[in-house]
């Protein structure tokens, strides 16, 4: 059994880690850290674990983390990572990490998105990025993961194909998302509150979101080149789900794909994946087939007057946007197969 | 034109107070007071208002506001209340209360249920509850108000029919009742952030609710008699709207009642009522259809094998459950048809 | 591996049933029986199951079905399972069902109730009521099985405990419920659209609900006298999860019992069960803690001035008040740990 | 007092027509005309106008309603108003149409779009699209008004000071729409029940919507040549609103504009616009402040890497985007204040 702990353990990315390892078959969980609930059973603070998980929650002691922990997840703000995860590195321990610290290969652009320095290039070029279908051989070995954003991920998977084989032309993409509330994670504050969201829709961080440079970053590295997107983020009224409406014009030479051609683009590139699930010609997903899940759904369509494709994307912010993905990388540093405890369908209903 | 500042502008409450009284075609609205957005522009805190109500917020000021209004409403909690209205008072403005306050005829209930002392009970003499299906006439020249809670409007005039014809044994009263979350009020906290919300169900103040008291004292006051009852209240996942599922026993010697009977008594009890809705037998209540009005709906059942009385009752807590009724009790304190501003329907979809 | 069959398997229990069992490590789903969908692949159906179940939707043969399965799940509506299931029994299959049709001692009782003649009283005489707390022993040797319904399963576990030990006056006991809209089904009609219950909330079969018969049945034998009860459903705006708020007043002898002498009650009557989570002193079940598991969770108040218990339980409908408790009967019924497949927490984001 | 009459009064738009026009001042309602009601009042078919409209619904009888109307709003399918309207006309009533048949200045184009002939080019050519911002003028005298669809209302709003002034690339303008569930009307088929949109999000009519031709249209007019747009609709879970996110390429020459030159544009273009609201720099619309009103806000950035302007504009589909803009016409065409009963702010909460 792979001990795994988990700081930052109260959030809902670890309140969702605690739900998924408390059905995995080839992990224990060790050690809940939470800075607000010392003391607490975790399932005082989460009822819904009454009876799964009635671990108590624990403060921060790291040699202790190092001697209890094969492997520890964290989901912390950006700031808090930087500080504990080269200490258990130094511990031996193998760190999946929630924030962006890690995620850009050039701390310069950290720097810029984020603010302040970084301070740890040595560390950051170790780390890797966890995105599973992108950097799975890299995953094997590291010992510092950078799990992806959630944008990202629905983001970069549902172009990813395309990039690599040139279909489209990467100076044209624009991304529109949405996401539903959980994504910002637990809040204390009006903007958030129910009687704030419910029924209501919005775009946020209109040209300014800070995952537009995480999925450029990925993007860049697939077409070979500089890119630059557009990128809107929204915000639904419902808990859990992400969906992207991407639009990417055909690269010259590509005006005649057919949509048939495109989709076999699509399902040669993910035939190893368990988790990309590409939809047939003439479907699209929808949050509902995806959340609960560790899936992501892609479905295509060509707007012939245009010589535009337009891709949708969707998964379960918290899941494959987030702890789903962190188990799927879990898995594959622990060298177990990559879908162990994974294999849950949505809830559609 | 009659001149109404609000204290307390910026809650939910005075939110919905704003929007009524921007409609009002009698008063205009002077100065709205609030305490964390002084200087800011209404619209800026609420922009639903952009162009309808733009004025700036302002601190506190009472000679100020005594000079430049009429009639003042207080939405503001319990212990704001009490230092406030007694000066406003004193400079001849009449006051509309949202607060628990002033609403018990014996100070020591509210000692009891809300703790503190009281320590104004000749003020509270003055009060009037601000219910005007049962105190119209005392509302008419009253200069101070206690605007009644939302749980005790509904369950109230959902029994006043039945207390005053003795037809119900007041002692078996069991109120089940549910609201929305904008009951709560404007939320900076986790508990009321829509990822705890959403979706989810639940009873709260199980046999400790403080609205039980108030129902209690108007019960007792309709039944002549000192009464009991069982009340608890359950949160569900809209914003606005308030529906009570309220039992009784029909009295010795109601045995044989119809349903027919029943409602003949409340169409009759509320015949020259404007806001009163009672169904025709066979139809009940549902918060859609009051959501957005100043209705109040009933509808009643019998359950013969058990001599027993189903009523269910349903409004918008923030409208005839708060800022409507104030403007209806306004409407009376001004000489206006009581009416006057307040005839929209539900927006039922 | 059991081989397990779902007759009308494209309705919302029969997609809970396949999403369950399809992660199950004892049972394989064999034939997915389904009116509408013949030779659709049920992952078409129930995009959400593409690549987890993608076996393909056939018509009703009934003698293929008992070639191929070990156990048949129906989930049809009353009228339907009654002319299959003697014919499955007679192919030595065994059955589970989601109908009324089995769920009354008495069959007269379900002709009250449902209408038309039963017809069936030996096979009636045979069934057993798939309550696995109160009728373990029953259903491991039954060959039919009733399921009960989702208000009966939660009230009766509300209440079981203070039956048994005559802590309650039975005929005191008046049941406030809600439900979630997935218990209506798969709905084709204006009525359930969405337009038309979001942010909606109304009672339903005020006095005449069907499932207050089946709960009076159950509550009379635990309580070794026939009891009537007052019981009244809601519809709440979300998909999954009821909720049951029960009074009763504490029966003579009793009315000095503290709240911990009742929760003693409930732990030790419970200490066995592995699905019913009675809750500490103080705290009280929400859906969000019970949707997405086959929990039932419950938690007591006492109302001390009026010698009156109030009992909060709740659970996914579509789980332990359906599908979850067809999977937990199933374990039974094959020699199974009772939680095979079924300690999934609920997803409470 | 304009005597209105309604056909196809009990559907969402002749709901939401009946109830501004009950408090519409200057207007009297006279014929509901309904398919499916006729004799049944308007206030049992939607409980919520109990008191306020409790009008008899008629059948169709054009001769009568000619007599009894000054001015007749059709809300019914395409195919229906064709027959419809020409009729009423010929009897000297004035028609605000709900339906796309009479949009397009083209014939073809409609044919193309929605299937079938026309064959009305002549009444085609005497009708005028009713979005006031555009053809106040030609309202002020028309007989037959084609009331805009939602997407359109929404998309040509955000779109037209920026085209009118030459500002960007018309052939650059991608739009992601997004619309509650209101906008399909009262359904009754599962895919629109609550169970399956509730917590659901999903593109739909991916490159095939047919208000991409009306979008086109009214563009290509204000662009002063044919322009082809992206346009992508998306159904999110709520009742009523809709938000556009239009991306559009700053027009050559035009690179050193500043956000605030933009919002200048807007701003001087809708000066004189009593239900257009541009919001200030650096602010964007949210459903929630728009939806129970007849406001579209309309909020703007730059992305200055990419030289493009992205446009965020929102309205209540089922008002500005339907009855609301209806009543607008009407009230220009009957010659009264064009504000007249039209000017509540939005239900914030």
């Amino acid at each position: 059994m792979l001990k795994v702990s988990i700081i930052g353990a109260t959030g809902y990315v670890g309140l969702e880690l605690v739900r998924i390892l408390s059905m995995h078959p080839e992990t224990e969980l060790s050690k809940l850290v939470s800075q607000s609930y010392v003391g607490k059973k975790y399932s005082d603070v989460y009822p819904s674990l009454r009876g799964v998980c009635d671990i108590e929650c624990c403060g921060l002691d790291i040699s202790e983390l190092a001697k209890s922990s094969d492997l520890v997840i964290t989901a912390l703000p950006h700031g808090a990572s930087k500080e504990i995860i080269p200490e258990l590195l130094k511990h031996g321990v193998k760190v999946i990490d929630h924030s962006a610290y890690f995620r850009y290969r050039n701390t310069s652009t950290y720097e810029t998105v984020y603010g302040g320095t970084h301070g740890q290039p040595d560390l950051q070029a170790e780390a890797v990025y966890g995105l599973p279908e992108l950097y799975r051989e890299q995953i094997k070995n590291a010992n510092l993961i950078a799990n992806p954003g959630c944008y990202p991920t629905c983001s970069i998977l549902g172009l990813a194909p395309l990039l690599k084989s040139k279909t489209i032309n990467p100076s044209s993409i624009l991304i529109s998302a949405v996401s539903g509330v959980s994504g910002a994670g637990r809040q204390e504050n009006v903007a958030h509150s129910f009687c704030e969201l419910e029924s209501n829709f919005k775009a946020y961080g209109v040209t300014t979101h800070r995952h537009t440079s995480e999925i450029e970053q990925e993007i860049s590295a697939l077409a070979g080149k500089d890119v630059i997107i557009s990128f809107t983020p929204h915000l639904a009224p419902f808990k859990r789900g992400m969906l992207a409406t991407i639009h990417a014009d055909l690269a010259e030479g590509f005006e005649k794909c057919s949509l048939d051609d495109i989709l076999y683009i699509y399902t040669e590139f993910y035939k190893n994946e368990n988790f990309v699930r590409v939809l047939p010609n003439g479907t699209f997903p929808e949050v509902k087939y995806v959340v609960g899940s560790n899936f992501v759904d892609i479905g295509v369509a060509i707007d012939k007057r245009l010589n535009r494709l337009v891709i949708v994307s969707a998964l379960d912010n918290m899941l494959k946007g987030a702890a789903g993905q962190a188990v799927q990388v879990l898995n594959i540093m622990a060298g177990l197969n990559e879908t162990t405890g994974l294999m849950f369908p949505a809830m559609q209903l």
